[in-house]
């Protein structure tokens, strides 16, 4: 484990109505001019990967900060922690994902004031955490080539609350019977505004158009 | 949809104890000869694509069958039904996981009575599925080399509660930066005595080391 790496444990929300609760930290974070990208996608499909190549991209233009949630265990945290931002570890003590209140736990023992943009890696799951809205400005999922185009399918609320889609893994595509169009169509059906992004966060292909939807939301967050 | 495929939504247990309803399950199970599978995996592992080159493998010396446990789809279902086994699609209703009730439910619907081997793909997740004991004779896990080796560090119970680890996929291992030392140490850290099968259903690679798991298996369910 990292020197300093925090981890804290989240406890689930006592407020019945999550919902009101998320739309309230949301407003708050509107207020302070802090992004929150609630980051989800399956195990193994490359979130930590794809952040890390992201901090070090954007890292001298904005304030960064990530909160790692897991079940148990903080090798992202101490894989984030190298790229010198300050990150958290989330424990969700055995929950499949975040809630708005135990996203305000994290935000605030991370101390998230004054950044720019806050990263919440999300459980390693494609259905429980798309169920509970965390309070995020926006919702990011990723899918990796090798889990397969017909996912969209299989777990249509995901592709449903998210705002943009990465495709990750695209060095790969040789190797497996990825269908792209096939996922653009089926994702499409679910959620008609989707933006769907391939990318390579090993190779770096597709990666600046990935950078300048963050940074346009980024922007847009704090402008509007 | 295949016609005659067969979707039942099951709907969670009403009994507070699912570890005795799945105990008295397996009872059952095991009084009929019924050896019953219960496989996980993370969504995109390889589940469907494994049970296919399984079935192909195995439908002229046993009696087989499959329930499909998804949340809303039945492509599974579809692609099984086309191997000719017997199969029903299972719909969770937006649970990610199932008990031993839901699992009960479905095989009543299927029609299990006369099959050597029942098996229950569950929903493609590492959490939940891992914290019901659904009353299967033996847990399967398989773990996919795209997911990475970290897997048993970071979702451990899931590997605690399996009998068995196929690592699937492993004709793209040159692709990937999966260690497979550090898998298996990672996961007999968690669990000493997990069985660990490498193999490819694509290429048939380790496919007969896992095939004679399963066959003895089966055998010893009957003959104990």
């Amino acid at each position: 484990m990292g020197e300093g790496l925090k981890i804290i444990e989240v406890k689930q929300s006592i407020l019945a109505d999550n919902d009101m609760d998320a739309q309230n930290l949301r407003k708050e974070l509107k207020a302070k001019g802090v992004f929150l990208l609630n980051l989800m996608s399956s195990p193994g499909a490359g979130k930590t990967t794809l952040l890390k190549r992201t901090i070090a991209a954007l890292k001298d233009e904005m304030r960064i900060a990530v909160m790692e949630a897991d079940i148990d265990s903080d090798v992202d945290a101490a894989a984030i922690a190298q790229t010198g931002a300050k990150v958290i570890q989330l424990h969700t003590g055995g929950m499949c994902h975040l809630d708005a209140s135990m996203t305000r736990q994290g935000l605030q023992a991370l101390g998230a004031d004054g950044c720019d943009l806050v990263v919440l890696e999300n459980v390693g799951n494609l259905v429980c955490p798309a169920e509970f809205d965390t309070g995020a400005s926006k919702n990011a999922v990723i899918l990796s080539v090798p889990e397969g185009h017909d996912k969209p399918q299989k777990y249509p609320l995901m592709f449903q609350v998210a705002n943009v889609l990465l495709i990750s893994k695209t060095d790969v595509l040789p190797y497996f019977d990825f269908d792209m169009e096939a996922l653009k169509k089926h994702a499409h059906y679910r959620n008609p505004g989707l933006e769907i992004l391939p990318l390579s966060a090993r190779t770096g292909d597709g990666f600046d158009a990935w950078l300048d939807w963050l940074r346009g939301a980024v922007r847009d967050w704090k402008q509007q």
